[in-house]
């Protein structure tokens, strides 16, 4: 199988990568060669049992996602995008590269013809308060932000170009990924992971929302595994409703605290600042804290049950506190 | 109030114009001037008390929008687009006009930072089967047409802008138009009209599904309603879900033909063919019945109660089978 990753320097291509290297498999078919595509060149991963080509490029430049689809992969997994943050501090740059370069890739696939698994990674901020107590998979796509915003319209898009036959696509709306390897990024996200990966590491973290804040997370390995199910599951199975709800772990700040001491003692969790910040609980406030997403779940989507083992996870992939 | 319509020389925008025309008024301000806007020349209302400038321009052409928004009217009403037909036999076309479009022109508006009022039309095809027996306010917009799919990426973009201050916008979700006047379009919904138009004008008319079929309706006289009322809503008390499903009435084939017949007698009613049409009713199959538009009546959005009054609408306002 050739394979196309955009945003292949970005934490969840890269992993995704590493992964695919490792196995040489997936979708039951042996990996024949790996396209790792973004705007700066994405690191290959070593050992690798198939050709890696590296490619530069702005999806959102005309002509990109034709040189990127040269070869006609059949399988495209496609996680190019600013995050939440720079798309609200920069609104253009958010509509070019999450929107219309995810177009630009839609209809350059339309154009060429081949038909390939696209896999788009969406993201639980195509929801916006108020909320139900759990969110389930009819409930609407209202954005609060326009990183959200620019995602559910390429989910849409997305769904159309299947339905039309052009593609066959699956976007996967992942929940915060937690814990997240190497520095913080520009998402207003980032603590959740900063007072798991910090204090394992021996370092402080600030802390700034109160422990009673809950919400809706997936390890990196879950993500990857997310990635691996959305290109071998059989599609005549999910329907017209391309766009699913994975699931995840909804738990409170105090319930990760507790999970910490459990399986890292007492001495990472004093390393916890708890510094309020209203500005940070006002954007947290907005996020979704709980989903029941029985659809990805009955097609074989699987989640961490409990934060114990998203800490567990964390040290094992990159060797954290060891 | 300087106002500008696109699509002014469809039914909607058309109609719309011509009671602007007649009222001079809207949202409590007298029409200072009206600029009407379509690919192909608008009718001007006669004896207006405003001017009426008349524009012919594309808006999914570069600066057209530009030159639409010239003299920054504090309300556009955006009723252009290709209908589903139309959009679902050309793909490019469609999304070109209905996705572009409304994109140039909002953007236009960004950039230009004058704040109008901007009624958006949508439609119920930016729901998809399976439905719950009534569509309530919190259902997804998982459409099953390219047209649906345009008018809700277009509804999230418009949020969106809304919510970030570059205009305020208003989204209206109609139900099928019905009775519509003159000769039927390319929406594959025309026989719903055609069979209540033409028998009152004394011309037969095909029926190409079961009276059994269940369906969404407001009239022409109804939308024109809900355009108004967009324009004067105070819409601090919408919030920032600015996309509504309007209110309409739900009734069977066989309801609206024994309408026709308390309304017109027997004779119209003969003029109706049964033609049973497996790939017309394939289609409507996939259409919403039922709403539950709590919102938009609650925001004193108000359609008909009874399909009598509908065709009452209709021979008043068109003067048929008079």
């Amino acid at each position: 199988m050739r394979i196309l990753v955009t945003g292949a320097a970005g934490m969840l291509g890269r992993k995704f990568c590493q992964r695919l290297a490792a196995v040489g498999r997936i979708a039951d078919q042996a990996v024949e060669s790996l396209t790792m595509a973004d705007v700066v060149e994405p690191p290959a991963p070593v050992g690798a049992p198939f050709p890696i080509g590296l490619e530069t490029g702005d999806l959102s430049q005309p002509d990109v996602a034709e040189r990127l689809i040269a070869d006609q992969p059949e399988l495209i997994v496609h996680t190019a995008a600013v995050v939440s943050g720079e798309a609200e501090a920069d609104l253009e740059k958010g509509y070019r590269i999450n929107l219309l370069g995810s177009q630009y890739l839609f209809d350059a696939v339309r154009r060429a013809a081949f038909h390939p698994r696209l896999v788009f990674t969406s993201s639980m901020a195509v929801f916006g308060t108020p909320f139900p107590e759990k969110i389930g998979d009819e409930f609407l796509s209202a954005p609060l932000t326009s990183y959200g915003t620019q995602k559910a319209m390429a989910e849409l898009m997305l769904a159309d170009y299947t339905r039309r036959g052009f593609f066959d696509g699956i976007g996967i709306r992942l929940p915060t990924i937690c814990v997240r390897p190497g520095k913080p990024n520009l998402a207003a996200s980032g603590f959740f992971s900063n007072i798991i990966r910090e204090p394992l590491n021996g370092q402080p973290a600030i802390l700034p929302v109160p422990d009673t804040v809950r919400h809706w997370f997936a390890s990196p390995r879950a993500a990857i595994g997310f990635l691996f199910r959305a290109a071998e599951i059989d599609t005549a199975k999910i329907g017209p409703r391309r766009n699913l709800t994975m699931p995840g772990l909804s738990v409170t700040i105090g319930e990760m605290i507790e999970s910490l001491r459990r399986v890292a003692g007492e001495k990472p969790v004093r390393l916890i600042r708890r510094e309020p910040d209203s500005a940070i609980l006002r954007i947290v406030e907005g996020w979704a804290q709980n989903f029941d997403p029985v659809r990805a779940r009955s097609l074989g989507f699987v989640a961490e049950k409990k934060f114990d083992e998203i800490i567990r996870a964390h040290i094992e992939d990159e060797g954290a506190g060891g």
